[in-house]
């Protein structure tokens, strides 16, 4: 049993990443399993790269509920000529595949969060040996690496990226310039809950720049959703220097500016303490003033039971949500930011 | 084995239906099993009764992914004084209970869809015995019912009241005219791809009326599907006599009078024929061409692959879409209706 | 699709229920599946015969998570020399033989509670079809059928025999005289929630005596429990003249008699209306007032809540109890019965 | 709840069976779910046809994890043209095509065993649905029909054509001329266990010709069995007219006449009555006296145990075999046959 | 992947243990999930404090299908005035919270016997970050603690409460004292089958003072055992001197006094052979001889097969049996102890 | 949580490895479980000793759906006198017990591959602990360990046996002269795609000789595998020394000698890039060209669909083929190997 770190990883790729031009291929993760005694797991990646320049990595599908990342990286590999671009894009749109394969957010083979399996193990899970390939095969070739999220089938967001604020203060500004060059209509400076074990982490400590998105949710997408994840990557890769095209900012685009947030207040997070059937009250995107109602739970076996009332923690504006209506003690109810 | 129909129902009701004032109980359906073996499902019901009047159903729930029903339902049983009305309202929030404690379409219990199970059978499953009680006990006292319906957690639609187009003319003209005094932004003469079984053709082939909704989906709800529910089922105690109030219609609301639309052409739906993951490409509620792109299906195991894509097949107004993402062939991926 | 009754069981007997001797044997039932494509289940068949006299049939197993039957019927079979008696008796020692092997109450092969599939179907469930063949090949052939149960691994008694009150009053005294040979300590006129599909209304509408038990329960036994089943099927067979020994009266073992009890309240039964965890505060056998608190539900997720108090809904002897402690509401709690 | 026969089935096809031409298309039968509200199962269905003639079905996959039938058909219905024959070929690869999505003999989305489910419910299950179809749209076009099965996973047989001794001579002789047609190495009179719900018997009652097949089995397929589908199914069209091609015949490929067998006798079948590793003691088609060990059962808990032997129940050569090895009473083991 | 114990837990608590009064709260573990992807678990905590005192832990629910710990420790500090102690008192009713929800020993979530997951990992399972909070938070904290356990679902015990011989003397004369002190039937000197991972490890290599109990069990309670344990908690807070009111001897409330007992041979387990059904043939508390029959096992798929019998490994008292009845090899059947 | 490979075992042994005479006993490995609070799981174990001599392991069962060995095992065992041999011989005959008894590759305890399962851990899973005992008392006694392996359901082989070429040459060469000893067909050098873990590893890191084979598969035997598998383990018995008894060559049984094989090229592994069903074009132990069709993927959901065909990637002899049919990328199609 070895450290998890050591050794060659068990994940083998199909792609040489030294080579130029466009290659779809795959990783192959060995599963051995009751229905195929010498099986694998086949993860498709893409590479596309052409003369000098930065190492940019763009991945979907961490949850396997979330769709704008794979659907923005399909598009974008298959439409992207290497000659386009000075330098080198790797693309993962389905991290967690056997998730996406089952519309889940974990995977459905060891039950883990791909976002909490960093820095991964060579000789551990399906998931774990997909995070250690990264950690150690596609992390330090590059520059800077976007995890496209949307809120998955149980939350709900107003489009964000967003960026965290490091001890290290030149790569923090690093991360918040590109979340702006993103182009959504939020860049938040995001606060974790629980940092360990995510690939944000992982890439933060390599002194890498990382910027994730949260681009709705609920489980399916909007034209909206999906052209803000357009746009940003296409964005991102101007913004990192692999294409000298024009970025597609909001301004250009009529649209109001990017709103730099942030959550400063543990009253930013409205989390449930009962069960029952939740009724949310106010849109996302309202502004909500400090204890004003957020929502309410009503109790389908006690039809007669007055419903349990939430209020707001803080004032700011409701940017994110659960898309679930059945809750239960724990459960995440809301989000609020506040402007910078 | 009995006949389906033919004896008491196995189902005990704790509300004596033909009592004066408001009464929350519950229907008590035997379920010897495992881990109970002198157990039983308690269905919440609600009457409320005063004086002399008609009798109108309104049922929430029938699948147990669907909030819309269950909210507005509970809201209105507890808020309504008996002495407001003048005849019986008869309240099930959640038809389908062990469905909606768990948050699914269909039983947890015996895998049924609600409404496919009508007439019910006396000896059947849990389901079927609802079903059975329904029919034989609520159904013949009432003068109409309106089963409150969302997409669920896969689809979604623009909200709107419906009604059917049945060979008794005048029962039509009432459903119509009860589904426009609901409220919605739309009422919509629908097209039921498979109407055997469900509640409302047991309702209707008793010659009462009867009128449904789809008021969002998702498996979610909004402050406006809400409300919505919320003012149609007091627009509906309005318009069939329980209560002699000003309903709340659009007009005096300020918004845009409801939309009668209806189905009539099999184009209307869009049905997918792949497996891949759907990227809608037109919003809700906005017009399409016959042949217009409306989705496309990408590939996650292959992204070199081109998606295909799905066009419109009539012109109309998009009222519904998948709210799912990952699909197979055989899924529902739109629905489109026209202006009557 | 035939009709249930009609036709030759798909099931087949081993045995010859004709000839005389002691054969133990198995009963065929067609079981293809997955992992065995023309597979059966084989259930256990024993047939004692000598010469003429009365036929009884005694079964256990019914609920599979009950023991003192199968446990002393395979000890009377095994003992029993022919020579001893005059007619046949025939013994199922595991009736729903699928839940007996996986220690569950209903089959874990089609989710089937047995004691509620007759008279079952010729074309049925595995279930169903077992209960079809005693139908139309085991119970046209007795003068009288013992079904022992206990309480499974959910419910408890205060060991009783037990038949019903029926409209034939010849009947009814005879199956009362063959409960009180059996020698448990009480013998109940018990009141069934739900007879349907019962094996004792099936025996009992076929004009012929049947007596029932409940020894004990919550999944084991007890060397008292299993010593009253001991006794009690040898009492019958002495009762129904099958062996002219001398029973093991209750009486002649120094013990009080047997109680003749009967519920002739709806207060009889006590059913939750919570989801906590059960204190009983009555011990088994004790005589309660009317009101007297019998148990109340705790709730471990607000440890802080006051507890919800369940009082007797009538006067007499705590002869039942819940056996789970998880309750949920619909959940039986007590059986109180009185002297008759 | 309507009888399981009447009226037009819920399931439709995009095929039109009348037009001319090769026509690749599906049935649709809905299917309602939890993670597919508005959903269908879609099972390819073809139709070949060309001027008059006869009309002829195959079917392959009527078990989910037999293979012959659908690896053949596939390619029989890619390689024809319309021009070839005279009259109608319509070919179901699939039949349970849910069962064959996931490799399994019976449906995994009812549990149910096609080849069990006719002649199907309207209203049933999806598997019932789907053998109402065919009973009620398919068969009465035809004048004979073909299923073509193996072993699946748990049995393996030499390979056979067979048909049925039936109570009409007429049609059992013509049944057998086609099985003689079919040019397997042998061509079985076969004895059904279980008759009832078989599709082979709902087309035998309707008075048409029914050939069926085993034809190797284990869940897998070899070239030397695949060949055998292949030529069948060619010598079928030819032998029923809708081709006038010179048959495939053993003879003309240099093979051993097709052997024409019988199971008069019940020791043709062998069955377990332990628990435990089965060791075969007789290769497949090899002669066995009557008697002879044919396989023995190993304990794995107590290999000290000594194994207990199975000897044939008659004399006869071996054509089937359990292809599972850990055993359970009730199970077949061993199939016997003779020469007529 | 760091080391289990490294790092502040993930686990926080809504109750500030340094505070002092009587509060109710709650710990929350991170719970990620399908259905919740920012849910969380919520264990309920109580901590009761007033003035300078030992620090007491009493903990229930470590099982999740054991009850008189939960139903004691809630009736407890309900009741509690922190004005009636001094020092603290902490506790955990329902210890592993998820398995007292779903009513089965381990956690549905991970599988994981709580029991032996000390002294936890900060980033590992649900039950393993518990663990780890009680190790690095409530364990460092307390001068003893005291896990209240019952036999579960599958075992049950004449009630004792237990210790440990520990190689530290002093510690072991202390625990014996508190176990003599808490006042049940039974002081056990328990010898553990396999010690790694328990709670009880965890403390007592803290060198703090560890009492156990197993009061009963069968995953029910009786008013005797519940009776058994409240007095138990509450002679530990006087024992400890939290109180200074007079505990509830067995001599004060006219019962025997508590046997010391121990189990000094391996002859004092029971381990079972067999596949079948068990029958115990000595009652609870009886004295057994060495090689006594204590249980025999029947075969329910041969009932003319013999039973196999079970005789007592040593001589002594039956204190302990299975409440399972299907055993399989390896399974606990009996447990025989004598005074010391 | 200690390092794996500390302190004791947990697993104990019934048997005396040091004892003289034929032992059958077990591994007992503690499993507390819902079901079982206090159980185990118990594995056979067979040591044969008599006098001085080597020390040999048998195995099988390593994967619990594959056969030869533990038939051939137990067989051995049984007939074994210890009067014939010199030294030890210590036969598992089931590794993976747990999943023997449910005829699957891996455990369905715990979902582990055993062999990839050592040098296992003292606190791990059941198959964690199993391997863990191997590895610190089984294996350090031993000269050589034979490990008996078939293809499983999923897999079938040409009947081999099997050593690696490790950089000790010494010890490469007494495992190849062990492999051709044994007295396959084939003898194959043969590589492994990811031998970490493996069983076999762990004995050649101790420098021991180690052999293992591949007899046939599809999770069945036949009367021919059986036959080399009983063959092979006596001649490895005498070859090892054990027995100096004339082995039973393949020439002195008038067989083909056997043939030495090699995998030197990537090409010999065809892998699957599909989902679909397979037909295989070439039968095993035929030579084939490269860039010969083997075999081809036919799509089910799309008959229309040409076939995807696969061509060998090197010349040589197939000897590997996969026994499902139903494919997904990454599945194992086919092996190749050459003469050396």
């Amino acid at each position: 049993m070895n450290d998890g770190g050591s050794g060659e990883p068990k994940v083998s790729s199909s792609i040489d990443f030294a080579a130029s031009g466009k290659h779809f291929g795959h990783l192959t993760i060995p599963h051995s399993r009751n229905d195929s005694a010498w099986g694998a797991v086949r993860l498709p990646v893409v590479s596309v790269r052409n003369g000098e320049g930065p190492v940019v990595v763009l991945t979907g599908g961490n949850h396997g509920d979330e769709y704008e990342g794979p659907i923005a990286l399909m598009k974008l590999v298959r439409a992207l000529d290497p000659a386009e671009i000075s330098g080198q894009l790797i693309v993962i749109p389905a991290l967690n595949f056997p998730a996406v394969m089952m519309a889940t957010r974990t995977s459905p083979i060891d039950g883990v969060n791909m976002n909490r399996a960093f820095p991964g193990r060579r000789d551990g899970t399906i998931s774990q040996m997909i995070a250690h390939f990264l950690q150690h095969k596609i992390m330090p070739r590059c520059d800077a690496l976007c995890d496209i999220h949307s809120g998955g089938k149980t939350l709900y967001f107003s489009p964000f990226a967003a960026y965290h604020c490091l001890p290290d203060r030149a790569l923090t500004g690093k991360a918040r310039a590109a979340t702006l060059a993103f182009g959504a209509p939020i860049a938040l400076e995001l606060v974790e809950l629980d940092a360990e074990g995510m690939l944000d982490t992982a890439v933060e400590e390599m002194g890498k720049v990382f910027v994730s998105t949260e681009l709705g949710g609920g489980g399916t997408t909007t034209p909206h959703t999906v052209a803000i994840a357009d746009a940003g990557v296409r964005n991102l890769l101007i913004h990192f220097g692999l294409n000298d095209g024009r970025p597609a900012t909001r301004e250009s685009l009529g649209l109001p500016a990017t709103r730099l947030m942030h959550m400063p207040d543990p009253g930013c997070f409205l989390i449930c303490d009962d069960r029952g059937i939740f009724e949310l009250l106010v849109d996302l995107d309202r502004e909500v003033a400090e204890g004003e109602p957020v929502g309410r739970i009503h109790f389908p076996e006690q039809p007669q039971r007055e419903p349990v009332v939430y209020q707001a923690g803080t004032a700011g504006t409701l940017i994110g949500r659960t898309h679930k209506s059945l809750m239960e003690p724990g459960d995440f109810l809301a989000l609020i930011a506040k402007d910078m």
